[in-house]
């Protein structure tokens, strides 16, 4: 019984249009040319590696696309249990027509020419957003982004804060932030200048949101002018080497900073809270990221407090850290949960983790999912596992542990999936 | 096949007569007198400020009970999704006669009339307890409570000891303790003896435990005499800004001297762990604590070690200490599994600690259920939520996946319920 | 239909010839003698003493076996819910014949002859080897034990390194050493060569893999030759009375060295992280030890980093731990899931954590069971209660949510249970 309603909840949250709220797109190549963008994605290098293959074979120099494939898919088998891989069976299947036992290591050449023929079409892209159902996606862009040359409308802008706030130790990336603001950054002040310049060019461009991804250890805290003017001076001479207490100083000046402006022009700020980078030094690419998960939304205590105006889409890495940020959205009415991030986007952490948010946090205060893909293919089999568990959660929990109907739990779905993207990042940011 | 099963573990564990051991019931004033009661206890306010509700619409001075519900109705509707609002249904339809579904924002006077007429009637509390099945439920009394004016056996004293442990740089604090204990609190050794009186005087009263709640920070540990006036002496003339360090060598001796005070008069002492006060500063009335996960029980090693004949029941706030809690109580003769407290006591969480903790603590150390409720309409959903978790846990984990039969389940769900609660805070408590 | 699936998918595992990864089995009296060794076994004696039996109504001064199972008997009631339990329960029903609910307090004595004339059979360890369908088993030894007079293919020698690493103050231990070795251990280098003295030894006489357990407190890093000699200095002067520094960065150089010796030496090394010992010091023999489950792999990050050659087979004791172990083996080609221990070997937490770790690890990264069993008889029960969860997890996660067949899902249990053991501490490894 469970199993054909949880079908039925699923067959409707798999019938509607979504926006989806984080994505890595690049817009100007949203979908992939060969299937080795899609066993490029670090999903499955970083598997494969740690299964057994050598690092150099996936990123040797000059690797053709096709050879790439031919040795991914002779390194897939170790992990054919995972998630991971159901989503490549799902692409497969749904974009390309091939059944999912059917390709192997020793015929997915077949695979591989028939992938390629349907994305050279031109409009591969917008085929692969209408078979997912998606009808625009958030992107993650660079700060001195041009934002030009798409439609802000389906791949909408949103302002990754992560370089401004950890990297200004690095003189590059001070010089881009003047060539894209015209400004010549000598202190504090003219850093908030630029700063502030990106924000109005964002929103001007339609962004809907700005991002950011956070270590463990961070701990927002108003800095004051002053300290900041310290730290940026020994930071400008001595770079990456300046004491940590500098960067830290610095850090947070910018990100209190960055929050203020979110408050300006409102722009909801997405938290992605607790990972570690560069903790497997000899990873693949960006397959080198752990955590720690003794974290805790403690350390947000100032923050949420300091700005009831701004929303926090909040994620957290570590499924241990679900419950507070169900308890601190259920207490504080800028806090909002956002998906299922990275380590715990898989189905048993998505199961628990919804459920418990779904049975305290207010309906609608919860984003049910984001894809955080890289290419469009992607969107198809994570959007559709989150919608599986979640046909999962409301069947047992909702309709058979207490008595709802089918119909309120597909309002409530809904709701997660559609109605609260809509509204929390909604056509009510404006730059006035 | 299990939903049935459920459903008869369910009807057994309903048809028992309980005693609810925690509750912040006002014995003067225990049912509710309006909707205003039940809807203004914390759990609603709080959702629904958090939902965008203003704080000035449900602290406005000089409110009358009907607005305030007026305004609480309209909403209700972003937060139907929660548990705690499931509670508010189930009041309603079992005290009230009003089906679930049939109130709405709109014709909620109704039922506001209805509900009032039923709370005016003079045996309410008796009728309340009734329905609820319950016998007698635990109150949370201050340690000047004179505890007359009420049968003691239907609602129990117990010693709330935060303030003496946490605010006892409050002046006004210490008087109130003198004028409580007729005697001058000059030092340390006064201060003791105070205390004790308190004891003598609630144990007289048939009180049946001593309660704390504590921050995630504390380390109970067993300070000196010597440092405790030290303290003292600075407490008493620098008040709250005092040196932290003296607030919590004060703490710890008056903590410790209470816990010795519980094994001179066989009380047990319930541990509330893991709470950071007024975490949300701007929040609504009790709707501003939270927590940080990041908490041992490794931090009451000393504790436990050195009052082998003080019985713990422990309750942790975060569901991630759970595991802890179950393998102290396994290791620890002193240690008892507490109920579900707060921002754990929801389905899901109920589901997961109680699970863990019915497959490795032995049946005889775990208290089933507590209400923590301030108005006792709020005993009979809160206590059904727990039974029909209950009921699921022993359905799907004993009897289909360890073969026991339903009436060994009903009676591992019977001590629980009971058995426990009765032995463990039993008659055996003296004052001699 | 879930449960007879679950039954079919746990018969095929039932089925198959196993391999012990993890024991503590004497290879000199690996099976029981009489009942006292196994109600003897820590998990009946601590859960006892937790539910109020006297201390040394177990632990008396020449109690002899049959007196002690008499003891024993009368206090199992309140821990009747327990997994641990059931254990018994299944080993009396299976190796006995005994049927569950027949043994009471009352009538343990037949059972008692009737076990112990079974036992006294010369062929016992082999029957209960064959009726657990257990192959080998592996032990852990102490450094000096000279791993002569048994079948070390059957009974698979192990290095537990935990006195090398966290008691070396003990100037008994460190004669151990030198008797084992015939070398002076004078200093540093001395001491170096003793331990790799004593790999060879244990590789020559068929070791599969080095073991150790570790307080949540220990963070490997490298630690200079030249800062080993000076702590090595004063511990040797001073004992256990040495400053912490000292013992902490003797501890740290000697388990780097060792991990070097698993690099030389083609030995996995199996990390069990998190335990505190001796934390109830009024406990019984073997039940003192609890934990603080604030505990990171993020304090391994050094280790793995520095040794991609050595394979690490990592358990954790506390659950919470269970999605970076399942992070950090997906990242990290080094780290492989090792079992399920102590205190998260219940059927709840087993349940969860292999599921997060079927849905994420590579499947040839995960061991998944071993017993950790001191006495034979214990294989069957605590391997069949994996056995169970396993099936569970399959049929509902991989069959039904997954749309597996029953024979994908058996493969994959199958690798979990043998495949990867052999692989993993398989024949490869060789003394070169």
């Amino acid at each position: 019984m469970s199993l054909e309603l949880r079908k039925r909840l699923f067959a409707e949250f798999d019938s509607q249009m979504l926006v989806d709220p984080h994505t890595h797109i690049n817009p100007h190549t949203p979908a992939s040319t060969t299937l080795a963008d899609i066993l490029g994605y670090h999903y499955y290098t970083e598997l494969a590696h740690s299964a057994g293959m050598d690092k150099q074979q996936i990123e040797q120099d000059g690797l053709e696309p096709q050879e790439k494939v031919r040795r991914l898919m002779a390194n897939l088998a170790p992990l054919n249990n995972t998630i991971q891989y159901s989503w490549f069976v799902e692409m497969v299947s749904e974009f390309f027509g091939v059944p999912s036992e059917s390709v192997t290591a020793d015929n997915w050449e077949t695979l591989y020419d028939v992938s390629s023929r349907k994305m050279s079409q031109s409009d591969w892209a917008q085929q692969v957003l209408r078979k997912s159902k998606l009808e625009a996606v958030f992107l993650t862009n660079d700060f001195d982004d041009p934002l030009e040359g798409w439609d802000t409308s389906v791949y909408v802008p949103c302002l990754r804060t992560d370089d401004l706030v950890f990297r200004l130790s690095d003189g590059n990336l001070r010089g881009r932030l003047e060539a894209a603001t015209d400004l010549s950054i000598t202190d504090v002040g003219t850093l908030e200048q630029a700063i502030g310049a990106r924000f109005e060019h964002f929103v001007r461009n339609n962004a809907r949101a700005c991002a950011i991804s956070l270590p463990p250890s961070f701990e927002p805290t108003r800095v004051s002018e002053g300290r900041a003017a310290t730290a940026w001076t020994h930071i400008c001479q001595e770079g990456e080497s300046a004491d940590s207490r500098h960067h830290r100083a610095l850090g947070q000046f910018v990100f209190w900073r960055i929050t203020e402006l979110c408050a300006d022009f409102h722009l909801p700020f997405d938290l992605m809270i607790g990972v570690n980078r560069g903790v497997y030094a000899d990873g693949v690419f960006q397959g080198r990221d752990l955590y720690d998960s003794r974290v805790s939304l403690i350390q947000y205590e100032e923050l949420f407090n300091a700005f009831p105006q701004v929303t926090f889409p909040v994620s957290v890495l570590a499924s241990v850290t679900n419950q507070e940020l169900a308890s601190f959205a259920w207490i504080f009415p800028n806090v909002v949960t956002n998906g299922h991030w990275w380590y715990s986007n898989t189905p048993s952490f998505i199961e628990r983790d919804a459920a418990a948010r779904l049975e305290a946090v207010p309906r609608s205060k919860q984003i049910g999912y984001y894809s955080d893909m890289y290419k469009l293919e992607f969107g198809l089999p994570k959007f559709r596992m989150y919608k599986r568990v979640l046909a999962k959660v409301l069947a047992e929990r909702f309709v058979l542990d207490r008595g709802w109907s089918e119909s309120q739990a597909i309002q409530l779905g809904t709701e997660l999936l559609r109605g609260n993207v809509d509204r929390i990042f909604g056509r009510e940011a404006t730059s006035d």
